[in-house]
């Protein structure tokens, strides 16, 4: 069994991810995954990549990218500044779902956060991913919040 | 009438945010207004400061600090590198419900996440929060998604 590795996500890593995102009901009507690859994604990934509160993370098997997700970490001055780990753009790839890597892939995302001092760890999914919605509740997350969006253009 | 002026947080401004963050059936348990003013909200107030992404923003009127939320913006690789903007941290003075100066403030920051070219603006209120839903659906907001939380300590 090959081993599966979590790591901060390196250029090269930018047209798997984008291949990811696009391969989703929700995501395949929203990216481009080429190629080419659109310069947008790459200047976006300098960005993130420099900032160091944010962490784009890959889990590799072999030469392969099969998971995805993007940590943002936030201070506040609530809770006399405290910190919170914040994950977006969860994507697993399609042959390794059902196959207990999602529940590894968010031990490593939460295990990051803990190492940030986060006191908690905070995402939001779409109503619609019932799917999604027994994972989080299976990993001990609590559907304590809305999430609201306002589309801006 | 004296004039509502939307600002960048100062340090000076801190104490009057963390009682706003206290005066709160949710936050009064997690906060500590002193005097004295506990040195880890000072230290959060000068890591966000200092952060291009985070804008920690008060609402004053004359002298006195009526409302304060914190915006953070966050780039992705999504949607070919799109900014969303999140609001966190809402709180308006007691004495301003129900005047229309959450609607101004609101109106204010989703101006600051156009400025910054996002092209959503999200956040999550707690589910015993209806008086915040209602505002929040009238604002045009659309409660899409569902909000999960992790507390880690």
């Amino acid at each position: 069994m090959t081993r599966i590795l979590f790591r901060k996500a390196q250029l090269a890593d930018v047209p798997a991810i984008i291949t990811l995102l696009a391969d989703d009901v929700l995501g395949r009507l929203r990216e481009d995954p080429g190629p080419p690859i659109d310069r947008r994604y790459v200047d976006a990934f300098h960005a993130i990549d420099s900032d160091p509160n944010q962490l784009l993370a890959v889990a590799v098997c072999g030469s392969e990218v099969i998971g995805t997700l993007q940590l943002t970490f936030i201070q506040g001055l609530a809770r006399k500044g405290a910190w919170r780990g914040q994950i977006e753009a969860v994507r697993i790839a399609r042959s390794q779902r059902g196959t207990g890597f999602g529940k590894q892939m968010f031990a490593w995302a939460i295990e990051q956060c803990k190492e940030r001092s986060c006191h908690l760890v905070q995402l939001t999914t779409d109503k619609t991913r019932t799917d999604a919605h027994r994972f989080y509740d299976q990993l001990g997350f609590e559907a304590t919040h809305i999430g609201y969006k306002l589309t801006l253009k």
